[in-house]
Formats: C-alpha cells, sequence, structure tokens
C-alpha cells in the first residue's frame, strides 16, 4: 500500500504540473496574449468555469433588426479559452434579420433549433450561396467570408452557431460603415454609395462624419 | 462602361483562382492528407454542399444506452473540411448515457436544447468537474480528456456538441476494452480490471480474445 | 576518400527524401487540400518556380477605380505554397481606389514605394483606423477586417502589400454586394440600404436579380 | 573597423530584440497562456535551461505497476517552453505495466533503449494495434488515443518516449475512474463495469464516492 | 429609437471584449509569451500602432558588407505581433551583400524595388537556386534555409522582404561563427574551417576563443 | 442483443469514416501536400505501419566525421506523418563530429543514451550555449538554430533526436557550402572566407565552381 501511494503522489504531482496544458480557463483581468487570455490558476478553477447559463434565455429582439446575438466566446465565457471554439445564440423574431458581417477570426457552423431560417454566404469570387433552413438543418460559413440570417417563417426562429475560435470576432457591414465616425467621402469612395445614402444610414445608425 | 468590365473580369480571373481558400469542400473519393480531404473543384460545388439536413430527425435510442450520437463530421458533412469546426447530433432517452469517451482530435462546446443533461470530464490531474445542465446551458470538454453525458431528467433529452476539428474522431472508452479482439490478459494488466469483468463485458459489447 | 562518398550519399539520400518538406511548390494540375496545392516533384522544381517577375509592370488602372491589384498568391506565383506568405502590386494612379475589402485567409502588411497613400481598416468594435501613408511607411491590416487605400496625391502610387497566407483571398464588399445574382431584397434587407441605391449600383458593377 | 563595429551593434541591438522568439524558456513564476508559460528575459538565459538531467537515472518502480514515468515535460524542463515538443523516461521492472492512458495534448514516439516492451494502442475504429519491440525499435502513438506499454522480457526494460508538445498532458483510464471522488454511480453508468468491480479498484487506487 | 440605441450598446459592449483578438498591439513592457508580445490594452491602441515610419529611409551602408537591413519585427513595429507578418528593409550599395543567413522563425519573399540583385538559397538537398532579380522582381525563401542577396548592378538596391512571423530571427552563418566567443577549436571540428581561417575571421568580426 | 448490434453497427460505420483523422500513415506514391504526404486507406494499414527498426543498428561511422545520423523521418518512418513527431539515432564514434547543422523544420530534444556528447546552439543573437551531455542527459535546439554534436570521451555515444516535425529537414552548413555547385565567388562573398579555403574545402567534400 506505501508502493501504491508513493506512485500515487509521484503520479499526482506530476499531473499537476502537466494539467494547465489541459485547458486554460481564461483570467480575464491577466494579460493577454496572441493566443488568449492567461489562465487561471488550476487550483481556483471549478466545474462553474466550464459552464455557461447565459444562452437559456432568448435574446432581446425589439430592436431595429428584430434579432439577437449572445455570444459565449472567451470574454464571456472564458472556459473556452484556449481550446478553439466557442458558440453563441441567435435569436430572431418574425422578420428578423442577422445584417451581412464576418468573422475576421474563424469559420461558424449554424445549427437550426427552432423555426426556419434563410441564410447565406457568398465566396472571394462573389458567388452566393443562400438556402432556407428548417429546424435541425446545419450550414456552415467559411470563415471571414460575408454572411447573413433571415428569419424565413412567421414565427421566432433560434439558432446557434458555433465558431473555430474561442474569439471569432464579428464585424457588422453596415456598423462598420454608418456607425462610427469613419468620414462619409471616405465610405462613399470606398463602397460606390451615394452621398445621401450614407448620410441616411449613418443617421440611423448613429455614425458621424 | 468598357473599363468596368475589364475590371471585373480581371477581378473574376483573379477571385476565381483565390477563392480555393476560401473553402475545401471534402471530395471523398479523392486522396486524404493530413490536413483533410482533397477539396471539390470550385465549379461544382453548390449551397447544397454547405448545408446539412441529418440532424434535423431524433437518432435511434433503442440501444443498450438508450442514446445516439448523429455526427456531421467531415466525413458525413464535407462542406466542414479544412474549416476547424463541425457539430454532432446528441440524443438521450430517458436512462440514456453517453458512456465515457473522448475526441482524440478536438476540443467540445455541448449546447443541451432539450431536457436536461448531467455532464463531466476527468482532467490530467484525476480532478473531475460535473454538473446537471438544463435548457440553453453549455459545457465545454478540453480536447482529448475523459468525458460523458448522462440525461438527468425522467424526458428525453437533446443536445448539439460542436468540435475545434471537421473530424475530432470519437473514442468510447468501453468499446476501446472490449469490443475489439485485444486480447483480455492484456486489458486486465493495463487497467487493473477482475478477468471476470472483462470477460463479461466482452461478451456483451461483443469484443474476443 | 570511399568513406566520404559513402557518407555523401547516404546524407543525399536521406536529404532528397527530407528535402520535400524545404517546400511545396504548388502543382496547380494536381489534388488541392486545405492546406494548399500538391507539391511539385522536387526533381523537377528548378529556381525559376521561386521567383516571379509578374509585379515588374505596372497594373492597368484605366478602369473605374483607377486602381488595380496584381497578385503573386499561390495560384499566379505557386512557389509560395505552404509557405505561410505571399504578396501582391497595388497601383493607384491619381484619384485610384481601392474599395473596402478584407483578405479572409490573412493579415497584410503594406509597404509603400511610389506616392502616397490614404489607408485604414475598422475593428470588430467599428473603431476606425485610417492615416497617410507616404514613401517607406508600413501599415498593417489585421486578418479578417474591412480596409481600403486611397490615392492621397495628384501622381500615381505603388506599394506592395504582403500577406500571412500564401492565398489570403479578396472581398470587395461593393463587388461581394452589387456584382452578382444575390436578390436586391436580401442585399437591402442585410445592409439597411435602400433598394434604388442597391439597383443603381447592380446595374453599374454588373450584377443582377 | 569603426564601420564594423557600427555594424555589430546595429545588428546585435536588432538581433536581441528578435531572439526572444528563438526560444521561450518558462519562467514558471510568470503568467501562463494557451500556448505556455511566460518566457524567461533572454539576458538571464544560460545553457543549464536548455540541458535536462532528470532522466539519467532509473525511475522508482518498486510500486503497483512496477513501472515508473520521469517527465521532462515544460514543467520540469522549461527550456521546451514553446517548442512544440518534449520527451520522458519509462523503467519497466520486470513485470512492470504503465497502464492504459492518452496524452491528451500530443501524438508520441517511443524509442527502447533496455530491454523489450509489448506497446499498443487502439484507434477511433476500435482497431487494435500492438506489437513487442525489442532494443532500438520505435512505435508512434497517434494523439489522444487510448496505448500501454508491458514489460515483455524478464529483466528492466528503459524507453524514451518522445511527444509533439512541450506539455502533452497523461492521463491514465483506470486512475480517472478509481483515484478520484468521481461517484461509483457514475463511474458504472459510464463504463457498464459491475458495482463490485468498481468498490474494489476505487478502494485500491484510492477513490472515493 | 431606444431600440437602435439599446442594441448598439448591446453589441458595443460585446465587441469590445470581442474585439481584442481582432489584433494584439505588442506591449513591449508586459510578460511575453511563446506566442509573441502580451497586448496593449485596446482603448490605448491608436492607428499609430498600426504605422511604421522607420523604412523609408535607406539604412547605413557604409559598413563592412555595404549593405543594412532595417527590420519592421514585434519588437520594431509591435503592431505585427500576433499577426503571422512582418517585413524589413534592405539597402545593398554598389558592392553590397547580405551574407548568408537563415530566418529560424518563417519564410521570407523579397520584392526588388531598385537596381538589381543576385539572390539565392540552398535546400536541405544541398541544392543551389540562385537568379539576379530585377525590379518588380520576387524571390521566395522558404523557412530556415540559407539564403543570401548580393548587388548586382553598379548602383544601390532597395529591396523588401516580408516574412511569414512577426518575429522571423536572423541569423548570419559568419556571425554565428565568428562574431562570439565560440571555441575555434570547435568551430573547425564543426565546419572543416581551417584554424588560421577562423582566427582570422575572429579578429575581423569580433569574436574570441 | 438486436439493439447492441444495432448501435455497435451504427458507432462502426460513424468511427471508420472518423478514424482517418486518428493518423495519416504516409503513402509515399501519392501526391504530397503542404502538410504532408497522402494517407493510406486505414484498411490497408496494420501495426507495422506505426513500429520501425531501422534504429537497432549503429549507423555507419568508418567516415570522413566518423559519426551517422539515421532518421525515421516521415519519408522513412511513414506512419509518423502528419503527427508533428519524429526520431533518428545518432551514432559518433570516438572522435566523431556531427558538423554544424540546423533543421529548417522544427525544434530538436536529444538524450543521450551510450557515452558523452559536447553539444551546443547558437542563437539569433550569437550568444553560443554549450555543455558536455552524460548518459541521460537531455539538451534541447529550438528550430532553425546552428547546433552541432561532438563525441566528448574516448568511446562511442549514441543519442536520439526527436523533433517537433515529421520532416525537420536537416542542412549540414559545410554541405550546404562547399558539396554542391555554389560558385566559389558566392560563396566567399557572403561568408568573408578566401578563396583557398573555399576551394580546398569543395574538393574534400565534393562540390565544384
Amino acid at each position: 500500500m506505501y508502493h501504491i501511494i508513493f506512485f500515487l503522489l509521484q503520479l499526482l504531482i506530476f499531473s499537476s504540473h502537466a494539467a494547465v496544458q489541459d485547458f486554460c480557463v481564461g483570467d480575464l483581468t491577466g494579460p493577454e496574449g496572441p493566443a488568449g487570455y492567461s489562465c487561471k490558476k488550476p487550483a481556483t478553477v471549478t466545474v462553474d468555469d466550464f459552464v455557461f447559463s447565459g444562452l437559456g434565455m432568448p435574446g432581446n429582439t425589439t430592436n431595429i433588426i428584430k434579432a439577437a446575438v449572445t455570444p459565449a466566446f472567451s470574454a464571456q465565457f472564458p472556459g473556452v479559452n484556449g481550446l478553439g471554439i466557442s458558440i453563441a445564440r441567435l435569436d430572431l423574431a418574425a422578420g428578423g434579420v442577422i445584417p451581412l458581417h464576418t468573422h475576421p477570426g474563424g469559420s461558424e457552423v449554424l445549427v437550426v433549433v427552432e423555426g426556419s431560417i434563410l441564410a447565406g454566404f457568398i465566396s472571394s469570387a462573389n458567388s452566393v450561396y443562400y438556402k432556407i433552413l428548417k429546424k435541425g438543418d446545419l450550414m456552415v460559413f467559411p470563415r471571414g467570408l460575408l454572411h447573413f440570417q433571415i428569419n424565413a417563417g412567421g414565427v421566432p426562429a433560434v439558432a446557434f452557431p458555433s465558431f473555430s475560435s474561442p474569439s471569432p470576432g464579428l464585424q457588422i457591414t453596415a456598423f462598420a460603415l454608418f456607425a462610427n465616425d469613419l468620414p462619409s467621402v471616405l465610405v462613399e469612395k470606398t463602397t460606390f454609395l451615394d452621398d445621401a445614402q450614407v448620410k441616411k444610414l449613418k443617421a440611423v445608425l448613429g455614425g458621424t462624419g
């Protein structure tokens, strides 16, 4: 029995050192590097670091797009830090739209769990791929490409998009163009849009310049 | 107008060459390499390569574990080939269990969409992390670690596990031990299990030796 | 001397096997995988596979944007296949503009070699970063983010953008929206643009629907 | 000569900045991230950071498994931090066994340097691959798959397993099941093992519950 | 309008968390890890972090090699930290030479912008690939392989080498051999060079031993 | 029982598809890509694909350097293809030397199993790290850096170097300089070596030009 204990201690010491690379629960207060957040000390990690309950409730869709994205990326769910994966919840009320956007840092697989969604993406070659997805259908959006989701039924739709990165980012084209202080003249020159159109949308989306 | 067309052609030629790296829909009949399947020719790719409808129906849970895993990995859903992500569907009837297993090739995030599930994993340091997940809850299982899911309600549960690899693999410990021709004496020596236990489970799970 | 030769032969045999991983000049006719093109047989590789002369001449800027991008990605310059890098040439005539675009597959560093360029990008947080670059100045555009370049002098400007991928892709937002058959109604719903604006630009850029 | 010195200084300044990426000797007291430990300041690094003498002595095999694993992972040998490789020493006394285990974070190549070893692994498809290895023989164990080593002679065996990660982890199945507080009922449900078997091994290996 | 603002705030909060992974401007004073420097706080990042003006002036070529390398690696240009790319400026006066060297951490693509350069590399199989490059020509040097650049005209040449790493390193063979305290006897044994040759070059390049 | 079989079949079908990513034994006759060789069909893979016996015998050290390197890289041992690791055997007779060299594609950890070895490497900052290693000692050589091994006892030494790549490459500096047709004038200009020295070593090592 002594030997067993000896062996166990030996292994446990070994393992407790090695275990850190099993996971790296993000310490949002520590330094951040190109690969993600610093790791919480393993001794302070509990099961609650690996569980996230924030996607159980519908997001608030009483807004201009009648839609909501609730992310569980490493900033919200530090348990995924360093693990190459994250997830979010998509709520689309009737008439809801997730505007054209990209995730600069990863690919996405979307699974529809309620309602139906018209989803699509555009390739570098400007080819368009879109289809109506029903409950249980999947669609994959390759990393960095423009894509969108639109409620395709008269009832609320819910979907879970997963990402190949713990922090894939989200760049909504309309917000990038019209919800900041990028001067209108630069928006116009780089998009071919008319001045009136640009100014109208800057007003709607809170942009200036 | 001539100039526009000229420019468009120039860009389209450029883009059609470059577009291949946008995605690499798996050609299951071509050579496979360490990074995945060969790519289908972009010209033959359609939206149906990026959509998968196989997860809309419950898996068949009338089996010994009252559970089913339906994968949408690159072998089933070639659209995810090379994109660092995949997904599956988990069905757990009342009393259902997904036995202890690992995914050698990736981390997993599980989202529960129906019922409740007792899920857990064990770290390299032999620490155990488990909790009952309700509808909408997430749990992350770091790559390569032993984990399990058990129906925690009296009603069917459904969940979608996503993976940080298009082909994460699945190694069920009980099957690895008892459902093949690994000689019983080797199983016993390397697991400390009794001979009677090993032979009993080999009989149940179809193993020999 | 016999020993030397023996040793040399031994090493050369070894090396000729191992050498393939030194480089993997793309065989554009072979199967392509997620990591790039198949490799040309090392025995057929010559220095000309590693040299590319296509960027010596200005691109044709007599087009709507008074600008040209000439890529030396793996499709044009197969020597960079598998090496995690590529480059292009940017020509901006007076008044020239490279419209808002992303590279889904990589980051970019731009060096200006003639003239001056107003360059900028927009982050996921919708922050805008732009500045006028002079000859010799660099700017980095993180992967996947929207960015643009505009001639900022009255004379032609030339720059060389390098990429962290042999095939970074190029998705020009205006072309993605207006130069294909994505139905106008979908463009409008997902961008907030007006119908008239969308139809006008589809007409200019060759789109339908 | 002045110019030489000038040039040297210029280069050395440059190099001393750039040199950090040559290596990143782990500072076990600093913050840890998903990619490994923080780097020691290059100025404090000496040759002893790159040399490890802990594998020269046999591990203590007077234990239940008559075997010992002595790791030189980044936690023990910080010189390998960030370099994608590590190594360990395996001692198997006569009758010794390294129980079934996985390395969640990497692949392994084992070289036998004394005695003979019966080694094997089990694939995701439940195929079994095993063979007796003699002195000088190698066997590769793909990342994350269950494998084992058993002394196959009547004399001590020694081997050096190398890993494709500076911190590959080590999860011994019997310890994960029986050497912690994972409740017996959960072990039984997820492995099909009998209650008596589980309780017997929990008693032997120090588990509770 | 309330809803819009609500939605915007929601997204901005989300984005400001997620935005960190858009980029990771190096904080040269913070801890460094295997993946690079710690990130500056996004709120303190400005456009000047993404712009670098240090390559606009010729490097000082009044030295023994009549050449200069001015790097814009992550240590000089922290904006490229974590982005997989960097660049430098090469100045070769008439008769100038960049001696044989490697970049241990990345591949290089060189573009010539003034003059002409004889550039070449040697593969693991000891094959030699070299050619005279003119203005606008590119050459790729696969990672880790010995290569060189020599002014091939009677006039100054300028080139921009880009790298597939923000910190590719630079190891000049002659400096590694002769500009440090590596004992001459070790240099001789490991290179076959004569003692007189080694001592002569140690004297020229500042080495001892 | 029917259900068990049904479930097993279901899983086995699933697994047999997914299993390919468990490993990718190299098919040396198939197309090669940037990530390695094509995979052998899993059905044809046997345990012998994962076992390599070529390192059991000493390499032939009756040569100019009294040393031999016997690689088990993916070209010799296709079982490691795609797995991020490989190994070799080093034999150093009394007086034997492995000349200064780099591995362009990976880091190395060396374990000494017989005799003693003086090993060292040189960093990008031209710092030198060397030490005498005894039986059981390890030394790590970061990727791409110049390093060497010299027999440090009067008796044969044996070591096993492992690499963080299945095909790390091997570039011996003296062979790169003197064992090919790189013109002497180019060698001299890029290394500062004297013409007589270069021509002498070209004669010894089989070079021309």
